[in-house]
């Protein structure tokens, strides 16, 4: 700990790196591209798994896990899709000391060996849906690093769903959209925009994508969660068929669908200030931390025992108390601002005299967000105090993205908006005219948003074209 | 569902493939050496790590993500671990289209990564101990494959800590092997012997390694869990040094232990019988299954209705509701024993009438197992008829291996033992005595109980050399 952190507003990307490493949420590995997520890192990724393990099983999914290694063969059988995985493949080609005679593949997304494996359990209409979900780590070869929003390795979720017809597999493509929208807003306090990707943006193999994204705190977009409608793709490619009601064989519609340690990227670059991480606290590794202040060994033994009674009183919750020796309380608020506790409690001698606590929040800092709670209302109160926390974050998030949202009428205004944040515009759809957009602002669609704030037809702002629905365009991590 | 399961008597080995496929715990990958875990095995693997994860964070663990892939080099910076692995490896040699400089492995075991990061972590001896756990997938290149017990990859934590003094990595290894036992006898109800590893059994790298111990259905040994004191071997090679309190610069001392997927083997094999799996109550993804019973519309409705309330008088256990039309009471009764759900409740119009309900216990076939229990006592008895079937299982288990562990005195005796079991034995721990003794036999030590039967000396019971403990030999798994 901790010299002081870089500005945002004076240099973003410096503010998120040291942020990260300085919080102790990730270091670089000496692998080439890859991260170690240390404990204060994998604890907020638990409670993102814990938040959405729920969802999926309360919406029907089992989870399952798949082997690591892909053979090559396997990737190769749906066209796009090992177009737009094979730049960034690690293959393993030795095994037990041999070469082997085909090379394995260290998954980039399970589609394929999943497929297969659905293609040898399902038989009849009675073995539909099949709705599976897998926890792991994935690898795609990257040069250009950052922790938690662009590794070789990460860690995240794919779900992987097969149907009986189409009209199944598109509605459980966009609930579980629906579901990581939920999550991110209620409890990562992230505002999400959910919508269709753009043809060049789609997931390679998809029929069609769907995304959230956000708006981090240097007004760039960032995308959250995808949910992929493959069609038959896969299922022809796989081979993945079942004999219908009517005892026709027939090929299955599958979905897939992720979200990845990229949210924890999001969580910090959307809350964060410049005294470092602001936990959203339903997903908090610690949501409160009690700082007990002494001067004399007396005092210790009085702040200690109290502070005890206020973390047992507060069982429900996560908190930890800071009892160390050696480091003034001053550090102490610092180090936990630093890593976003959201709620600090002091116990000073005067406090236990009077039977009372400080409750500091940490998304307001200074007097106004200090308020001297009587211990006997402290357990009464917690949960309502953190709800109000958490509900800030979003507000602020959302205020500041709404803030930040233009819609441009022409192309002039377009590129104006593009400088400053996101551009809901209207939009051909056009695969070439999304491509010189890009060329001429380093912005791209990040998607056609499911809700549109007024009905078309349009008028493309760019070429001119006719247009029936509005696009967000921004730069984009 | 399922031709008749091969007795365990007849062929324990095609038994315990047959029911692993049937009861769709596991499947074979397209991939060489790999496994699916399949919804119902992960669920089950998903209750184990649950019930070790809690008991890792009360001893004061945490858990983190270290990296997939090792450079190699790292691997061979400690000799006996490299030894110990390098015919297990599976390489990586192309990394996003291009040949790697240096070679990197897919993790065998994660000592040396992590190793590499608490060399950059640790400074003073504040900063220790350093107790880190991960739970994770690893590769060894294994060609002779069986289901959870010898795959090429498999899942399972590994914990790596770092201490002040070798007092206290010597306390911590003998910690959670403790947790282990524990975990293995109250959760697995599999009895299990603590003890430690010969010299020719002990892990790749350590100074002592200790295990936990089980005996199968058909009474060879399986390994479940292991603990290692490391020395300060993986410290000297990756440069893990401290500043002491005295201010000198130190090595640390470090543990490393693990449990995995065999886990699931050993609770196979431990308590299955004919008919398939039982699994312990304390661990099963479905702890009772409703079977409702009807013959028409009418008799359907009520009963279903009658499932339904039962199954919300019981939310705090896995309870399922098994409502498929189609399919008989009888088909529903062997599916769900193959399975191994430790207790059925039948719900007929009858058991409607009479405000009840049967319940059957799965390790008790037959009328012995059966009960009718009131609807109004169902809810107030249920955690006590879960704990008895869980102590059942385990006392089952416990009989058997002390019905099957021999105590000879003599070579003959113990050529004979091991033919039948367990052999506990006056030993020399002599690395060649050991050799001729697996040549001989097939057997190996499996460990040297730490609560040893009777004080020493003895007379090794191979060679005649002094011995001052009793190791237990068997054929192991």
């Amino acid at each position: 700990m901790a010299d002081k952190l870089t500005p945002r507003n004076e240099d973003f990307s410096k503010w998120y790196n040291e942020v990260v490493q300085a919080a102790q949420l990730a270091d670089y590995a000496p692998v080439r591209g890859c991260m170690v997520v240390r404990p204060y890192g994998t604890a907020l990724w638990e409670n993102i798994t814990a938040a959405l393990d729920r969802r999926f099983k309360a919406t029907g999914h089992e989870n399952a896990m798949f082997p690591l290694l892909i053979p090559m063969g396997f990737l190769q059988k749906e066209k796009e899709h090992v177009e737009g995985f094979s730049p960034e493949l690690a293959v393993v080609t030795i095994g037990g000391g041999e070469q082997l005679e085909e090379p394995l593949v260290v998954r980039p997304t399970s589609e394929t060996i999943i497929g297969h494996m659905y293609a040898q359990w399902i038989h009849s209409w009675r073995d539909l849906p099949v709705l599976i979900n897998q926890w792991c780590s994935v690898m795609r070869w990257e040069l250009r690093t950052k922790l938690f929003l662009r590794t070789a390795e990460f860690w995240w979720q794919e779900g992987h769903t097969a149907h009986a017809t189409a009209e199944e597999a598109e509605e459980e493509t966009r609930r579980m959209l629906d579901v990581y929208a939920d999550f991110a807003v209620n409890d990562a306090a992230v505002p999400v925009i959910a919508g269709q990707k753009s043809d060049s943006e789609k997931f390679a193999g998809a029929v069609r994508s769907y995304s959230i994204e956000g708006m981090m705190g240097d007004t760039r977009a960032l995308q959250a969660g995808t949910s992929h409608f493959l069609g038959q793709n896969f299922a022809k490619a796989f081979d993945i068929q079942f004999q219908a009601q009517n005892n026709e064989l027939q090929y299955c519609w599958t979905t897939s669908w992720g979200l990845s340690t990229r949210m924890i990227g999001a969580i910090i670059m959307v809350h964060g200030d410049d005294q470092g991480l602001i936990m959203p606290p339903r997903l908090a590794p610690v949501q409160a931390v009690i700082v007990p202040i002494w001067k004399n060994d007396e005092e210790r033994a009085a702040v200690l025992e109290q502070a005890g009674k206020v973390k047992s009183a507060l069982s429900d919750f996560r908190v930890k108390v800071d009892a160390r020796d050696g480091l003034t309380p001053g550090f102490k608020f610092n180090e936990w601002e630093l890593r976003g506790v959201p709620l600090r409690i002091e116990i000073g001698p005067k406090d236990v005299a009077a039977g009372q606590v400080v409750v500091a929040r940490r998304d307001m800092p200074g007097k106004a967000g200090k308020t001297a709670v009587k211990l006997a209302d402290l357990q009464a109160n917690f949960s309502e105090l953190v709800s109000r926390v958490q509900k800030a974050l979003y507000d602020r998030a959302l205020a500041f993205r709404e803030a930040n949202t233009y819609r441009p009428e022409n192309y002039e205004q377009f590129k104006e908006a593009i400088e400053k944040g996101f551009a809901l515009a209207w939009w051909c759809e056009g695969r070439a005219c999304e491509a010189q957009i890009k060329e001429e602002t380093r912005a791209t669609s990040r998607n056609i948003p499911l809700e549109q704030d007024e009905p078309g037809p349009g008028v493309c702002v760019h070429c001119g074209e006719p247009a029936t629905r509005k696009a967000i365009f921004a730069r984009a991590y």
